[in-house]
């Protein structure tokens, strides 16, 4: 290991967060997945400036170590230049929790309670009647359709500014039904840790996720210390318009103009990065395709996915879950080397201390 | 003036550039436009670090000067933190000349002539004809249809690699019609003076054009210092596949994905940039809506337009252009306290000097 690497300036604390994928499903199983591609070998030691802390010991962690510090070695064979040192993280289980829901979706749950009074309508209408029940069977019954209209009603028809507050607002009161913590704690620890860490090895660091790109850049900043144009996500129609007071607004239409996810995240990097990055890191079949146009680049990459093991300090899913499918993805690990960190063995601690 | 304001670490030389909007037309007048809401005011001096050599004194450069001596004085009451510095430019006759024709559009034409000799048909057909033949006349006539025809042509049906490397091929062995230079030499050395002084000075610079985002990506680095992650632009959709290696690939459709001019600049910035500018700067018509969303935005806001006022050393041209047509937007700056910097007398030294 090379002596090289430098610690990040500080590891960041966790504030405020939050968000999902535009409500689409996948499927889910609760049940942890056994060994996981991930070889055992000796991790290097940091006497005072361990750059990843909440990393045990293992060949993850001395992957992303090896991995960092033969990019950033001048001179040396798998040299990278910093320019083009592009590391993209997906959001949901892979940066923050998405159990029992993409938080994203959760936000519009409450959001289309919190405006329930001014639509007593909704009250014998699905979705909206099964959501303002809590009836989540009901709601699975009403469909993409019915997903769908809790996106408009949450997330359109109004200006951009209006729905940064709403998610700020938000953020700031929600607690997460059953860690009773605002999403924001729901973080992980060791990728604040990484993010900081590639960030003080000079590489560029994004989100690329399937979730709002607008609802991501509320947080992102404070919980990652990613800014708002390193946020690459799903997005609606937004039209410039004049506001009543004659300054101008950006309203938020009732369009999906696209879904960065699966085969859509590879073509959110071109659109708004506009360079194959050196290293990915997801967690579901969802970014299977990042990992694919990542790693099959020239010159050193790295694959990552975050595999959901810890039923007791955090959730266990995978190949069936409704959320963060990991399915075909982690069939591909072996043969692409992608590594697969495992959330139980791997991550020493989970969640920000509070 | 403050002395506060840091000089630029060195002014980058201008290796290769070029570009334009699709070709969507706009109207055209080649006389100079007079008096152009300039006022006059004593310019400070800088002894040996003069951030702006290719500036004359005068109101133009003492509006930009004050504006970054404001937003960067810590503890005053226009100070703007650094990671709201958001700087943009259009870049056709912002950033680099625009005549006889958008130079993306010149790439076009130059590229149908390359592949004719494939494409024995198009002698016969038009708009192809009339490009083969450089009778512009004609291609006029063919209208919009025959402008998206040549667009697909150029812009689709190959990957994004295979494109990059066209573009960048055509930038190292194109020169322009009547000025007999490469088209990177036509950048404006006082804009390039600009960006690096703004980049000095914790601004994060980005260009947001009319023009495709995958051509000017390839020579925005070198020719602005703008990252490609940094430039918003007019897209085509693009799609993902998996090559006949087996390895994936970035296909470019022949579809217009989204139009980065006009009311969709601001459009642009919130999807890419996701932070309103504190300082654009444009040249026509299309950039009116982008400056319109920067200044009426609270806090310290720069809205600045180069006035084509320069026949012989450039061009001259505004209200009744083809290209970069400036009339509503000029009418405007007035009212809005944007600059109009008259590139006759603003502008000591237009294009770098080689």
């Amino acid at each position: 290991m090379s002596g090289g690497i430098a610690p990040p300036p500080a590891t960041r604390r966790i504030e405020n967060m939050s968000h999902r994928n535009y409500l689409l499903c996948r499927r889910s199983l609760l049940m942890a997945m056994g060994t996981a591609g991930v070889t055992a070998s000796a991790a290097p030691s940091f006497a005072q400036t361990d750059p990843l802390p909440s990393w045990n010991s293992g060949g993850s962690r001395s992957a992303i170590l090896d991995f960092v510090a033969r990019v950033t070695k001048a001179g040396g064979s798998d040299y990278v230049p910093p320019d083009q040192r592009i590391a993209t993280f997906d959001n949901d289980g892979t940066l923050w929790a998405e159990q029992p829901y993409y938080f994203e979706g959760l936000f519009a749950f409450d959001e289309i309670r919190r405006m329930a009074s001014d639509h007593p309508d909704w009250a014998n209408i699905e979705p909206f009647k099964s959501v303002i029940a809590g009836d989540m069977k009901g709601l699975a019954a009403s469909g993409a359709k019915g997903q769908a209209e809790i996106v408009v009603a949450t997330h359109s028809g109004m200006t951009t500014q209006a729905f940064n507050r709403t998610v700020a607002n938000w953020l700031a009161s929600a607690r997460h039904p059953t860690k009773h913590v605002p999403y924001t704690s729901l973080v992980y620890q060791p990728q604040i840790e990484l993010l900081a860490f590639l960030r003080a090895n000079g590489f560029k660091t994004f989100i690329v996720s399937g979730g709002g790109v607008g609802f991501m850049r509320v947080f992102a900043q404070n919980s990652y210390g990613v800014p708002p144009q390193q946020v690459v996500g799903s997005s609606g129609v937004v039209k410039f318009e004049t506001g009543a007071d004659g300054k101008p607004v950006l309203m938020m239409e009732p369009r999906i103009e696209f879904v960065d996810d699966g085969p859509g995240k590879p073509v959110g990097i071109n659109r708004f990065i506009g360079r194959q990055p050196i290293l990915a890191f997801g967690n579901s079949d969802g970014d299977k395709e990042m990992l694919e146009y990542t790693t099959a680049g020239e010159g050193p990459r790295l694959g990552l996915l975050v595999h959901h093991t810890d039923a007791e300090r955090e959730w266990a899913y995978d190949r069936a879950s409704h959320v963060g499918r990991l399915d075909k993805a982690l069939d591909e690990a072996g043969s692409r080397g992608w590594i697969v960190v495992d959330m139980k063995k791997d991550w020493k601690t989970i969640f920000p201390q509070t």
